[in-house]
């Protein structure tokens, strides 16, 4: 299980860059994904929304793709602090952005359980992050990503 | 330009399948993306929301990846009628589901401009049409998508 008590990526995201509707916690209509360091897995659940279906009775696809996505920039994030010898919470943490996103939907994802996100870096590099996530619900994995974070380029920095 | 009297695949999926986030005419709290023939490729044009932001300024990446998810599935529609001689409003859409989907973000997505997301079928087969498909704002593409398509299972079907 996840230890909600530890310290969520997003949570140290400076404020310029914390409003990610995925998971910034300045975007008050967003989804506040919060991703978790569980051992070397990163760990992140949500509850989709009624509104959040594809078919009847089954989760919206591209709401599985954008966790998977939110959750590997946090993933990203972590395994980046890690490599510098630091732990998330103990710094402002790294604003990685998506390079490439890939996602196989091995099965329906039933509507009504939390989503499982959970995700591992499998090559960390200075600039680029390769992670590999899965999504489970209610116990069965029904969606795989391979998802390519790298540093957010100076050129997306916020024009004041 | 997109001919925006040409008919909708999503206003023909039947409607016990029309309740798509991104796509559904019967979600009310959906995007309700609609994807339009034009000559050989559809097309969908979006305006995000205010709070579909990445990082200030720019689209989120998880938002283009719905667009094209939803958009390729109607892509997959139209050119399955298609080989069977019909063209979309003819009859009832089939309803394709995500096997597998990419993105590459190729540049930061501007905030403020209509999307507009066109694709085309590459692969069209019985059960599986692959689609390729590209997002542009303000004319710079900066998203590139690739898609599998797999008729819906009847697993998904609705439990009466």
């Amino acid at each position: 299980m996840t230890d909600d008590r530890a310290k969520a990526v997003q949570d140290f995201y400076p404020d310029d860059v914390a409003h990610c509707y995925g998971c910034g916690r300045l975007n008050p209509l967003g989804l506040h994904l919060q991703s978790r360091r569980e051992g070397d897995e990163m760990v992140a659940r949500f509850v989709p929304r009624p509104e959040h279906t594809a078919l009847p009775g089954f989760v919206y696809g591209g709401l599985v793709a954008s966790l998977i996505d939110c959750h590997a920039m946090g993933t990203a994030a972590a395994a980046a602090e890690r490599a510098q010898g630091r732990e998330i919470g103990e710094g402002p943490a790294p604003r990685f952005v998506t390079a490439s996103l890939r996602v196989d939907y091995l099965a329906p994802t039933p509507h009504g359980p939390a989503l499982e996100v959970r995700a591992r870096a499998v090559e960390v590099g200075e600039r680029k992050v390769v992670v590999h996530a899965t999504v489970t619900a209610g116990g069965a994995t029904t969606a795989r990503g391979e998802v390519v974070a790298v540093r957010m380029p100076a050129s997306m920095a916020r024009a004041r």
